[in-house]
């Protein structure tokens, strides 16, 4: 929770005190000036109302600062609703987003969109412009690839969410797209934010290699100030320090993001791990932890993808993931 | 996967080799000398064997190094059996071990065994011997602890497991405990290790604060080459920079040990976040990335608990979490 | 260095080739296949070429991958000159550039240029559009700043270095600048280096938060891909664990592009721990570890600073930092 | 600094009163309730003492916690003399330890210490006990290396500084050495701090892996309280993520532990970088930066070291640093 300091009345305990603030799950730091007491709140700890922070006998105040992100806020609880589609707001299934890293051709876009929808897809993804760490590497195919994949996505119902990577494309993207999706790299782009919010569509924002949870909820209320209807965030994994995973999948944030912000949380299981072989098991997890969909890159020929190839899943995969979650929520 | 280079034969291309390495899920570099080509598999690539790579049409060799931790690959596939409870192997439902982070009184622990044991959990861990960052926290009952411990745990069926913190006193946590705990901070303790080792008992051994997956698993070949019967890996969550969570819950290590490795992996969710209230959320994802059971701290009365109380879920809240479990069990 | 593998010629002796390259400061690793051996070269080794590696007795081959930054590398060895002043190079003293973290008023601006250029600062350096990371924040005085600060330095001879937040707005800071700044967040945002580069100007380019040092040159490729002319490299620490520091100034970075990429890299030991009390203390071992120069931030009366007072210096404490430097100048 | 509170008087302006703290160099961030405005001291704030917080008009009061590691504080400004050599303490000049990783042989030691003798070193270091990674790793000759260290040493008035694994060996380690060093993975090893302080000489505490300077100082607490008359820190690198460098060289935190604590802080240049060409460039910036002394990995044929040839200086380039550091003395 946000950073708050409970004054303990004058003549009261303030062990008595202490035991109350631990007892709801605050994990407090002992401060004394003068024989007064006051307890400095970890952020850490379990959310508890201010309300609630007085009620507890002995506490004289309970002081905070301002919300520093109220537009998230007054989010929290509410589904986003793309192409009528909703992500998030609790009620919802999870919503799959699946496709190539990279969109490579016409025909290979519109033969992934029919077998992503079959398998109840409900985004079609796919890059047209590219973020690669290399200038030489392969930069996307651009404008040509944002129409290739409406057209497919529209082929089968599926609703379309691409990464704008500069205010210059922006309405280019937002005429082909439903979602616009700030990528990690760009995530404190603060000019493209305020580009890629005036568009007025629903945004897609990934968490940066390493911003903490506050500063991506920053980063979005940079979104809704500057004219965005609604954000949803996207845990793609943090920076690490074990090679064995590409990145670290942070799904206590997805937990802290969705169960106590009430905010609708997507998980690429896919640049998170990098690996295949865990892609899966990392999917599940995710919407365990809360996630309200997923974002996952597939490939019907891996070996001659244009871009994160090692990563995608196949069809057959793919088809297997997604029959397990259908099998999920039909429990549910 | 291990470091594998991959070379290519003369007059291949080594290009149609490259997309087949890739449709592996391999992610590799390509280095040349003198017209000849190989490729350095990276380390967060799909596992694949040696053969596999063989059996591609115009790859000469697959250069690998020795098995690193040859005892630990031995162990995989195996559950752990502790106290007739088995741990890992795949077919086991997850085990739950849960309890205050303290033992604090023999009628405590010996209350919340039997409200445990109803709930289904197996183990019952408490700390008798306490690592605590500063000199001046409470350091555990010590030896009376273990003793109203096994006692607890006796009366219901319980299987016990505690942190062993000194070679010294090994042979009073092994006379008392059917698996024996290596802690976070004691994780390249070696001479811990080889004291522990010896005293021939299963053995936890908890993630290092910053261990790498290979530092781990090295970590645990001291405890087989030392003469551990076997080893049952936690993990508790790795440093993070984001004080809104106390440490980032690794599920990809997890997922990765669990799926690729066949290694038993136990997560401690409760340490990981530090926060009560994502603590089941964070479970549950354990066990869908693959973990073969969790331990969680528990408290009835998290205010006076002598120590971690805030992280403790209450009685009811565990009751809940393992109800969810046994749900999720039944549906398996 | 970049990956490289060294195989071993057939019948020599592995183990006596594995001793010269370990003299040579390379840590390996052996792999084997079918009785025949290479070393993997781990990327934290000393920095030896390829023909020297060839020299070794039972050496076969050295494998390589294409340079992945053809043009930073082309750039090593030569100082940047920027409005008269040389950057890097190795012959120059170390170049200062300071001043408030944002412009806030012609008057202020003046001031401060004048007592930083008898100090013997060569770069002012101001926001005039700032990267906040909350919306709420101060976001720069923008247009008339630049002017503003143009004007002050040109009445002391000093050159301007100022940060490039938008495509958008890269003419006019070009209309004012000496040197383009890209700020850490931007450091991956590919559109704005494009942008940039197409300006012409010499570009200083902040490392991203968690940016690796190859990820960093490849943010440098972009830029002279595009066209800039020279690229300097700034050092402004990155994302640590321990809030009693706020970042962790990575100076193995620095020696590493400094003396082993021969490039020039200019320091920030502001942002880098974000107290004042360590600033010069960390502007002289940056120096020691071989920058080329020092970005410091200032401010005559930081109580009312618009942003980051805290960690400004005063005008006292820089004179104190500039006088020190002198000295040492003059020494070497 | 630790965790303050400054409160504002009823009637007084919080923005005069926060001015002041700004000016000061404290981040603080305004917390309200009920019309009362309380400031929290971020920890990476400029020391300020409680007095003059209490001197800024308007500041009703200062909450501060009990101190945490008194006794560490308690060592500040004063100089630990080991075998007659002093460490820290302000006056006295660079202390250098150096030596190989591990003790190899009575004949290579005892050739080592007089090379290093000669050079102006004062402490020699070896391992005669070897944290390895790898159970199949060299681990150290054990206890016939201690005497040869001892004697090498004695031959050419040298102190003797070496690690300590164990309780059990500490009593043989304690004979045979000035300087008892406890390694970086025990750091947090608290039954090992137990033992090695009970044997009543200086510490010389390294760093844990990812450790804050509130856990080291704390560890370093554990040493006082059980009965060491000293502690130096040293400084060896914390994990990052990037490969290009081992660790990530922490000198914000030896400015911190040098300037503002007063406490001796000794820095490790080889296990930080792990590179052997950004040795001395990282050996001059810690002594820029406040360290009170260097511990240097040498050897005199890398080629053939038993552990971590690749990082050791020759003999060559340690007097080339030494010859270095020298000068500055003489200047200084």
């Amino acid at each position: 929770m946000a950073t708050v300091v409970v004054s303990v009345k004058a003549g009261h305990d303030a062990a008595v005190v202490q035991a109350e603030l631990v007892a709801r799950g605050l994990w407090v730091e002992r401060l004394e000036a003068g024989g007064r007491v006051q307890f400095v709140v970890e952020p850490h700890s379990q959310a508890v109302t201010r309300e609630a922070l007085l009620g507890i006998a002995g506490v004289e105040a309970a002081f905070a600062g301002k919300p520093a992100h109220p537009r998230m806020d007054a989010q929290a609880g509410r589904a986003v609703v793309v192409a009528g589609v909703a992500v998030g707001g609790g009620a919802a299934p999870p919503v799959v987003m699946a496709g190539p890293c990279s969109v490579e051709s016409e025909a290979h876009i519109a033969a992934t969109a029919a077998r992503l929808a079959a398998a109840g897809v409900r985004f079609l993804r796919g890059g047209a412009f590219k973020p690669r760490t290399s200038p030489y590497a392969f930069q996307g195919h651009g404008e040509r690839a944002l129409g290739w994949l409406r057209v497919a996505a529209d082929a089968h119902g599926l609703a379309v969410v691409t990464e704008v990577m500069s205010a210059e494309a922006g309405p280019l993207v937002a005429a082909h797209a439903d979602l616009l999706q700030v990528g990690s790299r760009n995530m404190q782009n603060y000019a493209l934010l305020a580009a890629v919010a005036r568009l007025g569509r629903p945004v897609l924002l990934k968490r940066g290699m390493s911003a903490t949870v506050e500063e991506w909820l920053l980063a979005g209320e940079y979104l809704l100030v500057g004219g965005a209807p609604a954000v949803i965030l996207c845990e793609r994994g943090v920076r690490g320090f074990d090679p064995s995973t590409r990145n670290v999948l942070d799904l206590g944030a997805v937990a802290l993001l969705s169960h106590v912000h009430g905010l609708p949380v997507v998980v690429d299981p896919s640049h998170a791990v990098g690996r295949r072989d865990l892609v899966p098991a990392l999917a599940r997890a995710a919407l365990a932890a809360g996630a309200a969909g997923l974002m996952v890159e597939t490939h019907d020929d891996a070996g001659h993808a244009l871009s994160d190839g090692p990563q995608a899943l196949t069809p057959h995969e793919m088809q297997t993931l997604m029959d397990g979650l259908v099998k999920e929520v039909h429990r549910g």
